[in-house]
């Protein structure tokens, strides 16, 4: 059966920009190295960034941003393990951008962070599309969502540096071809880097964390978009 | 820990429900039933839409309407199983809104269809601020996702008549609570039907073919954003 495909307009992403790279300079001044975490509703940020920040305790001063439509029970579990964090309600906004990252750390003081975690709103889209004023994007793609995301959300893919492929403790239910994914994802973006985890358990951690100590350690000349 | 909150303003939407009414009419004149089917990217609404369609087969003409940013992959599903398809590339956007719909309903001739599935972008956020012109929504929430989703996006469960559990063949991997997520979607919307199916097994399925029967036989009188 034939497929008919028709297209339709876009909008344009502009201002923002200009407020990212403010966001970026004032953490780069301070130095505190951003990293954006995106990914579908229940791929497992807040997880990942629990185990992650305990993992890291020792070395990081750390705090997390976390961005909702309006819940605040990601930002009640950081707190519950003693995080420092804050909550944004985007008010329907699917995603952050720049002006609400800025706004946020008006009310947030991060000056003396070394590692400030953005947790985005649960989406594979609009958060792709909005340079945030981060240093890294990184994307969680979890097993049971598939692997043929990044043929459906390629731009995901292309503005990450990092692809956490997540709830490897799952692998017996879903059928989640490793290779296919890996090749997906390298022929969106050859350079970014891609580690099975699970968050659950801590398998496959160790680079994960490896990866942010280089990316931290790199400094704050790193520009996600450029 | 003391949790800090604040709140950004939202954007405006408008025009877009008169060109929602105009679609709604146009279907209703012609006896189409629309059903727009959201959720997660992942979620499997694809799977669902398969196996709902080969249910019903011998009971109704039906068509599917496949929205994605830019990939034709479920359209391409859609076809090898026989079943009349339009892909509509939304080009970046992250739902489909009305007018989108009403550019395709002019390529996809949809005239002798007793009922038209939309399925829509794999998003829990944007799909729901926007009335596509479909008679009824419905969510698929997935086992894995977890069942906070009522909480973190309540919108889409305010908005849906019907709601699907999916992945239920899945439930001893993941910690999921039946009667939790059950009443945070009462809370939000206590008409919303609420069922548990295995799109992967056919477990639940009886009861779901059954509420398809029974809206479309309600008709076209159906609204449902009022």
């Amino acid at each position: 059966m034939a497929i008919k495909v028709i297209d339709v307009k876009a909008g344009i992403f502009d201002e923002n920009d200009r407020i990212a790279e403010e966001v970026r300079a004032q953490n780069s001044a301070q130095g505190t190295f951003m990293i954006n975490i995106m990914s579908s509703p229940g791929a497992g940020k807040t997880t990942t960034l629990l185990r992650t920040i305990a993992a890291l305790q020792e070395e990081f001063r750390m705090g997390v941003m976390e961005a909702d439509i309006q819940a605040s029970v990601d930002a009640e579990k950081m707190a519950a393990a003693g995080v420092r964090s804050i909550q944004v309600h985007t008010g329907g906004e699917c995603a952050m951008d720049a002006s609400m990252v800025r706004q946020a750390l008006r009310e947030f003081d991060t000056s003396d962070l070394d590692l400030l975690f953005l947790e985005n709103v649960g989406n594979l889209v609009c958060t792709a599309e909005q340079d945030t004023g981060a240093h890294v994007n990184v994307e969680i793609l979890s097993i049971p969502e598939g692997d043929d995301k990044p043929l459906k959300y390629p731009l995901m893919f292309r503005v990450c540096q990092c692809v956490l492929i997540n709830k490897t403790d799952t692998r017996d239910y879903f059928a989640f071809d490793d290779e296919a994914v890996k090749e997906r994802i390298r022929r969106l973006n050859p350079k970014a880097s891609v580690f099975f985890i699970s968050a659950k358990s801590g398998e496959g951690f160790d680079a994960w964390l490896d990866w942010i100590r280089e990316q931290a350690g790199k400094g704050m000349e790193i520009n996600n978009r450029k």
